[in-house]
C-alpha cells in the first residue's frame, strides 16, 4: 500500500510473532521484516514472504522504517537495545518492569532527543491499557480507590517457579482473581484487601517418575513470595493432558474504580480485559501505539513517551472527522 | 489556593450542581462563581460560600476564568451558548446529540480559533468515555466488532414520553441492557444482535385517577420509535413509591469489543461503567477535562477539541515523572 506505515520487529518470540499477525490486519501498514540476533535462516516467519534479516542488517535502515516495534525482554534485552535503537529509530516496546520505568524511560528519553526520535516506552495492557485506566479513574473519581486484579491467566514466572520445584517434571500456574474480593469491590465498598484475598494461585503439574506428590505440593504452596502469600490449589495431572490443555497462554484482568461524586452517590468504573492470547494482545496494542508514534515523530514530539502522553484519537487509522462523526 | 485552576459553571440545574460538587473534590481547582439566567437570588447553591452571578456578568470576567463549564442542554442551550462562550473563554460541555456533533464542532471551533481559546465539546460519559473505548476497541482490534449497552439507567427522555401518556399521573423509564445479550457478546460470539435483543424497558406508572391499567399499558408498549421495538414492562405504584424509590438518578453501562488476533485466538476488552448519578458523574468526567483544557490553552491549542484529542496523561493533577512513577 502506497504510503503504508513502514513497521520493522526486532526481535521474534511469541510477542514478534504476534507483532506480524498484528501488521496483517492493519491495512495502512506494511511489514518491513523481521531483524533477529538468532541467524536469519532459523527463523520461520508466519507469513511466508515476510523477509527475515540478521539484527545487524537495521544499519542504515532508518530512512525505510517508519516504526521499528521491540520485542525483546524486559530483564536483558531492552536495557540495552531501547536507548540504543531511540537513538535511530522510532520505536515502541513493552518494558513491563513496573519499579525501574523511570530510569528506563531517562535512559531512552536522552538517546531519542539526541536522536530526534520518538520512542514510547512500556507499552501494552500492564502497564499499558491498565495503567491510562488507573490515571482515569484516580481523575474522574478522586474520591475513590483503584484496585487492578490480574487473570486469569499464565505467570510466565511463577510457572518456571513451579518447573523448578525438585519432583516437578511440567506445569503451569494460573493466577485467578478473587471472585469475592471483586464482586465487593464492584459494590462500591472500597475494601481493605490483603494479598490472600485478592488473588488465588492454581497450578497443574506433573510429576516426575518416583516424585511424592504431598511432598511436592508442600514445596509450591509453600515457596516464598511465590505462593506462601496466597492460597494456591495444586493439581496433579499426566504429560498428555500439560500438552493438551495448557499449550495457551490467557490472560487479563480487571482495573475497578470505585469512588463517590458525593456523600450519597457511589460510582463505579470497570474495565476488564479476557485474553485468548496474551501475547497475541499484547502486540495488537504496540501495533496500535506504533501508529500514533509515526504520527507524534511526524509532529516532531522527539523523546520518550509513555500511553499518557497519547491522544486516544491517533490510534485510529481514521481521521478527527471521521471519529467524531462515527464513534463519538 | 495559589495557582489553582480556576473553573465558572455556566448553568445551574443537575449537571452544574455536580460540577460544583466535583470541584470541591479537586484540590488543584477553585471555583469562580455559578452564572444563572435565572434571578440570581433565586439559586441555592450546594455550598453557602459559592457566588452566584447573572449569565450576562461573565462579560469581561475572561481574566479571572480558567475554564468555564456549560451547563446546559443539546437542544437549546448548548448549539447558541457553546460557539458564544468559545470565543471568550475555555470550555468544556456535554453536548450529546450525536447526530448533530459534526457541525456543533464547526460552529464551536471557528469562534474557538478567532478567539484564541480552547473548547472541548460533547463529554462525558457517551459521548466520551464511552467513545474513547470505541475508538481504543477499534484501533486494538481492528478485526472485531463493538458493541455498546446502556443502562441500567433511569432515561429522561423515555420517562417524558411516558408521562404524556394520557391516564398517567407520573412515572419513570429505565432502559436495561439484556444480561443474555451481554452474555453472549462476552463470549467472544460476535452476535448480530437486533434493537429488541439488546435492551429491554421497565415503566414505573402512577396511574390518574379512573385511568384503566391496560389501556395506558398498551399506549406504552405501543408508543413508535419510544418503546414499540422493544420489550416493555409497565410496573403500576403508589405515588409515594414513586418519590420514594425512583428519585435517584442511576446509569451506566458498557462498551465491549470482541475481536480476534488470529482465528484461533478472541480477545474480548470490556469497558463498564456503574453510576448512582447520572449527572454527578458527567460533571465529575467535565471537570477532569477541564483540568486537561486549561494546559491545552496553555499550550496554545486553540480551536475546538474531542475527547479523542487529549492525552489521558492530561486528566491528572499528578506530573507526568509522577504518573510514570505511580501508575504506569
Amino acid at each position: 500500500m502506497s504510503g503504508a506505515i513502514r513497521i520493522a520487529i526486532a526481535g521474534y518470540g511469541n510477542l514478534g510473532r504476534g507483532v506480524e499477525a498484528a501488521v496483517g490486519k492493519n491495512p495502512d501498514m506494511s511489514l518491513v521484516g523481521i531483524f533477529t540476533r538468532r541467524s536469519p535462516q532459523d527463523v520461520v516467519p508466519l507469513q511466508p514472504g515476510t523477509p527475515v534479516f540478521g539484527i545487524d542488517a537495521l544499519d542504515g535502515r532508518d530512512g525505510d522504517i517508519d516504526v521499528l516495534i521491540l520485542c525483546g525482554g524486559s530483564k536483558d534485552d531492552l536495557p540495552v537495545q531501547g536507548p540504543a535503537f531511540a537513538a535511530r529509530f522510532n520505536t515502541v516496546d513493552s518494558f513491563d518492569t513496573h519499579a525501574r520505568i523511570p530510569e528506563y524511560f531517562d535512559a531512552v528519553d536522552a538517546q531519542a532527543r539526541a536522536g530526534g526520535r520518538t520512542a514510547l516506552i512500556a507499552c501494552g495492557w500492564d502497564p499499558g491499557l491498565f495503567s491510562i485506566n488507573r490515571v482515569f479513574g484516580e481523575a474522574l473519581l478522586p474520591d475513590g480507590a483503584t484496585y487492578t486484579f490480574w487473570g486469569r491467566g499464565l505467570s510466565q514466572g511463577h510457572s518456571d517457579a513451579v518447573r523448578r520445584v525438585p519432583g516437578v517434571a511440567g506445569g503451569v500456574q494460573y493466577t485467578i482473581p478473587s471472585e469475592e474480593a471483586i464482586a465487593r469491590v464492584r459494590g462500591g465498598a472500597r475494601p481493605e484487601l490483603s494479598v490472600r484475598e485478592r488473588h488465588v494461585r492454581e497450578c497443574y503439574v506433573v510429576l516426575a517418575q518416583d516424585a511424592d506428590a504431598e511432598q511436592v505440593r508442600q514445596a509450591i504452596v509453600s515457596m516464598p513470595h511465590y505462593f506462601d502469600q496466597y492460597d494456591t490449589t495444586v493439581h496433579f495431572i499426566s504429560a498428555e493432558e500439560l500438552a493438551r490443555d495448557h499449550g495457551a497462554m490467557p490472560h487479563g484482568g480487571f482495573v475497578i474504580r470505585s469512588g463517590n461524586t458525593s456523600a450519597d452517590q457511589a460510582q463505579v468504573i470497570e474495565y476488564g480485559l479476557a485474553l485468548g492470547s496474551n501475547p497475541q494482545f499484547t502486540a495488537s496494542v504496540l501495533v496500535a501505539y506504533a501508529r500514533a508514534v509515526h504520527r507524534m515523530g511526524l509532529a516532531g514530539q522527539a523523546g520518550a513517551k509513555t500511553v499518557f502522553d497519547v491522544p486516544p484519537g491517533w490510534l485510529s487509522p481514521k481521521s478527527a472527522a471521521e471519529l467524531r462523526r462515527e464513534l463519538l
